[in-house]
């Protein structure tokens, strides 16, 4: 699965016929409704057409400078160039945001049958995620099922800020599809549920909200655990992406211990939430929340008492990543990175 | 100010000849409204008889167990057993949570009569924070002003879980009062804002609640850094108590990093946050959200990047406070013990 020679210089990717390169999360953007037209029902394409829907915020801020992904730069930038093998890519189509439950899922199916014709089938090294509308788990879990079977996808994708916790009962059928179709359930930095974006309302700035995404990731990780999900689904793997994963330590340190102290409240949590977390859970590692001093990342990776959480990837084509440095925390021993570039991710996903 | 003479047993409070003690988080709570009658003018005592009100939500869960704290018990219980120097009393009554203004302006000046005249009067070790309605800024100014040659206060509270986040303009004229009196201000684990619990909506049980806490405390340094509080008010020191402090070496690096980018929008930022947060943000050691490895824990203390951020506190008679082991990191050095256990308090506040 993994190689285990050739250097790695610390802090720069290594040449990438020396180990397996897994990437765990591209972005890919629809650009405008209209690509999604061809794999609309007539009477979806009249409603919207009929409805002057042009747009249905496809990517948050930032913009993406310069031109959208398109298969050919993806290839170039991302896949040759690092020689990838395999990338999965992930749709952050804001379908939570539509209030139709019938269009979101239209909207979802067209998604997921674009992705599968305009990206998977051109390229073996890409993977995909289903796109799903969180608001009618039903729903989604009929589309899970749909596709299901189609050996292009390889997770279920739910975004981070959900109209509740997504450890919540109504969302089980989800969580339920995907341990049948054997696909991870990805949550990635993204929804507009409604909710203020931080516990104490609504922030100013959006340097406020971007931070604070961090603490949505924490929120549904607890949530998750406590609800019982991982004891229900115990085949079940959730991929936090975009998230950072340096609040990691410290939330299973709070946790344990106050479980500890309330464990009759959720008694389906026979162990300590930090040893589900570490089961269960796994997480990318682009966006990074990089200390100046590299020590104290390699500490902060070292405390999350487990070499099988942290999956590489490049958030391709986001602001953050910005050049071959940095992509990769250096400093760490040889077979974590190789777990990292690659190891988890065969592990997680059933490519 | 400090010794910094005796030996100190990790894991053990050391005995207190050796070295100065400042409890900077004792909490008493008012047992019922009727405690409060002597300090409440007779329009607001008939209000509340006319209205029934028993009780105001004094104190959470969870309950304390057996007798209320008294002056008695904390004597012997702690300042007597530990020999503390000062200890700093904390009333968490839930002011922010009465829709009159005027009665919880009303309300705050007789819990802060009560603590001066039934606890501060009585004990030259205690020291008391100022009750403020944070829904009325302007009167929470006024009652800052009123007790601010008091000294025997030396901190003004507000609950974490505010309408708002508390770096928003409409609080800035309670940070120019606590400035104005050179009072610290205090934010501690309570405040029933309307607001869910988690940025994802509100959790299903106790344990997400009160994990969701630090996610509390991060929104609220992300707010009062980002909205310009601490450039505007350079002398004003912030103290978080209850609300742990292994998040914060995490989301340091998040915010620096996400600053360097986005710092056009709060040009008032002029330097990265971790600086900020470092010379104005102070955080109380109990609870403690402990790992498993004490080595874990060291690492984490040095990551905050400075000995001056953490003031030891006991939080008695809280739950989380069971006996003298724990309740300070072990394995510190001796000078960085001795900041926490007194130094740090003695900068932050004006004893």
């Amino acid at each position: 699965m993994m190689a285990t020679s050739g250097a790695v210089t610390p802090g720069r990717l290594p040449r990438w016929g020396e180990a397996e390169l897994v990437d765990c999360d591209v972005r890919v953007a629809v650009s405008s409704v209209d690509v999604l037209r061809p794999f609309l029902q007539p009477r979806w394409q009249d409603y919207m057409a009929e409805g002057g829907v042009g747009t249905i915020g496809a990517e948050r801020y930032p913009k993406l400078p310069g031109p959208s992904v398109d298969l050919h730069l993806l290839r170039d930038r991302l896949l040759d160039r690092w020689q990838a093998r395999y990338a999965v890519l992930n749709c952050g189509l804001e379908i939570s945001s539509l209030h139709n439950e019938d269009w979101a899922l239209a909207m979802a199916r067209a998604v997921n049958d674009w992705l599968a014709t305009e990206w998977l089938a051109h390229d073996t090294r890409l993977r995909g995620s289903i796109v799903v509308p969180p608001q009618s788990p039903g729903s989604a879990a009929e589309e899970i099922d749909r596709l299901g079977r189609h050996p292009g996808f390889v997770q279920v994708l739910l975004p981070v800020r959900a109209e509740t916790p997504l450890g919540k009962r109504r969302y089980w059928p989800i969580y339920e599809a995907a341990e049948r179709n054997r696909l991870a359930v990805g949550i990635f930095a993204g929804g507009t549920s409604g909710n203020p974006t931080t516990p104490v309302g609504w922030p100013s700035y959006y340097l406020e909200d971007y931070v604070s995404y961090a603490q949505a990731f924490q929120a549904q990780v607890v949530s998750l655990v406590s609800e019982g999900v991982f004891t229900k689904y115990p085949r079940l793997r959730v991929v936090l992406t975009e998230g950072g994963f340096t609040w990691l330590p410290g939330l299973m340190w709070r946790f344990d211990k106050n479980w500890k102290g309330l464990r009759r409240e959720v008694p389906w949590v026979d162990r300590p939430p930090s040893q589900i977390i570490r089961d269960h859970v796994r997480l990318t590692t682009q966006p990074l929340d990089e200390p100046d001093d590299p020590k104290h990342l390699v500490e902060t990776i070292e405390q999350l008492g487990s070499d099988e959480l942290l999956m590489f990837a490049t958030n391709y084509p986001h602001w953050q990543f910005d050049s071959d440095e940095g992509v990769l925390p250096s400093g760490l021993p040889r077979e974590v990175e190789h777990r990292i570039l690659a190891g988890n991710a065969h592990d997680t996903y059933t490519f």
